[in-house]
């Protein structure tokens, strides 16, 4: 929105808000008397928006009118798999801290194939559901970009799109981790190791698989044993089971999850292995468990809370209408070197 | 809905529906345009109307319209917390599960007071934007109930609610597998035990904590330690602490959740205390990871996903105009051993 120059400048509801201490949203429900503001609130706003010379200005508030107050997630996943993998529901947990703050709701859907995934968008959207959507788990040739914009709706991308864009993107490099975890290992011995990885369709698990084969490569170790499996305690038991029962028994074992590393530790202890004496565990994610395991699990901490929440701030500031035309960088994750890895094994 | 007899009976979307093979909110969107229905789907749903003599009824039309197709979960807990519980995110999955079926979207907030939490609901209710909501983790004097009744909202309810309704009630009954715990452990010549228990302003948690102090006082045993905690790792860590460094260290600790007893394990290891030689440890929910431990965790198995299957499909009877006159008895609790249980230390 542009000002008229030379006029007197408008009173907004953003200075409303300042003068109020209280947030845009609130002023708006206030002088639109939405409910659930309280009452002596909704009159401190009144008094504050009548001292300022607030006037409402009729197209900004018909927009207000049309907004669903809602942004939308849509979870491309069986629902068990869903429930089970703590990355998610903290992710969750971080829009909905700052979504309350800010009086608005989720909307989470679960699909289990992408033609349900794009009626679900579709139906978001023209029911005027959602005044954004949140976007993870990018794939190859993502269908979703297009999507949202067919349908006129902000996102915010957890992960590079396939187009330019002027709406929010979060990104991170894992590639420091990576290296900390293969430097790790090498130091401790390992010249035997192998990984067990997500499904291969989603473009950042084969990043990071083929960016640990790089780092192992870089240090003379062959790391060409990988084997993929789907994020599951019984798909990391399984994928555990072939890589301890076959020939040349790796000493050291990357995983992309820590709920595939831990029934990983399963499987070696009901063969009677010892963690990290016989073989040493890696991680990923940091849930909370994690720290609490014995032995407890070297792993590389994420932080879905706190993308949560940036996703959520940023996709609001992209509904009122900023451009973003930067990736926003949020910290790497980082190695945190536990107890399941030791010394190589002969 | 009643039918005017001796007249030609009205062909309706649930006929539609049975005839094109596809669940009536399909026949609903198909024949009220609405998006998310493929066309060739449509075509086949809309010729079937036409041999029936399906005509609108304008009536059933106009409620349909003026659905939101949402239901609402309102949390009153940090989002932290709710992040690291397994049972939380189960049964929202298991709602999934029903409503992406019925092209129902799951509309979810986190409050962290009553305040906000009546502010939530009020604002979900009056805005239009659910159907009706699901009622969790029932507290004593329980504000919820007039608060869905004053906005006219249909609900289910998990646990038993302060006043008669028609709305669905899903029930179980926890005393079995109590029971099995504490003769289970009684067998084992335990004699000193102790709970970690959750908050005892919540009801569920109170009756759980007093059915096993009863139980073991019926075998003769002292169960008059317990230390209230808050469900987290971390207080799941300290309250162990506590029991463990007091004086007549307990042979076997229930607890419950099973994060309370991963940690309370964690807390017996760091002190060189072996389990169970040294320890019995028992949890409560057997979360995904929990049969993965070392040793495996003794514990109870619940069923939120299905909990929340059910509550869901319930739910959309409720909406529907289904009267429920007795609540729902869902399968009982299950105590499942492992290794985290056996013969009591001297």
């Amino acid at each position: 929105m542009k000002e008229a120059s030379g006029r007197r400048r408008t009173v907004r509801i953003s200075d409303v808000a300042a003068a109020a201490g209280v947030s845009k949203t609130l002023v708006s429900y206030a002088l639109n008397n939405r409910p659930g503001v309280r009452e002596e609130t909704r009159e401190r706003i009144v008094e504050k928006a009548r001292e300022l010379g607030w006037t409402p200005s009729l197209p900004a508030r018909a927009l207000s009118v049309s907004r669903a107050y809602a942004i939308g997630l849509v979870f491309e996943k069986s629902p068990e798999a869903l429930a089970s993998d703590q990355y998610y529901t903290s992710l969750m947990a971080g829009l909905q801290s700052v979504l309350a703050n800010e009086r608005y709701s989720l909307v989470t859907e679960v699909v289990e194939s992408t033609e349900a995934e794009r009626e679900a968008y579709l139906r978001l959207a023209q029911d005027g559901r959602v005044d954004g959507m949140v976007i993870v788990d990018l794939r190859q040739d993502d269908p979703r970009f297009a999507l949202v914009r067919e349908a006129g709706l902000a996102f915010v991308s957890l992960g590079w799109p396939p187009e330019r864009t002027t709406m929010p993107v979060l990104v991170y490099d894992e590639s420091e981790a990576i290296t900390d975890v293969v430097r790790h290992l090498v130091d401790l011995g390992h010249r035997r190791v192998a990984q067990v990885v997500g499904p291969q369709t989603n473009a950042p698990a084969r990043l990071r698989r083929e960016l640990y084969q790089k780092r192992f490569r870089e240090h003379g170790i062959d790391a060409s044993r990988w084997i993929e499996s789907d994020y599951t305690a019984a798909g990391g038991r399984a994928a555990t089971a072939a890589l301890l029962d076959g020939d040349r028994r790796p000493t050291a074992i990357v995983y992309s999850n820590d709920l595939m590393a831990v029934a990983g530790m399963s499987a070696a202890f009901s063969r009677g292995l010892r963690v990290p004496t016989d073989i040493s565990i890696v991680g990923w994610d940091d849930i909370t468990i994690s720290q609490y395991l014995h032995p407890a699990l070297s792993t590389v901490t994420q932080h879905p809370f706190d993308d949560g929440k940036v996703a959520a701030t940023l996709l609001l500031e992209a509904i009122g209408g900023r451009e973003f035309v930067e990736p926003v960088w949020m910290p790497n994750p980082r190695f945190v070197p536990r107890e399941s890895s030791g010394p190589a094994s002969a």
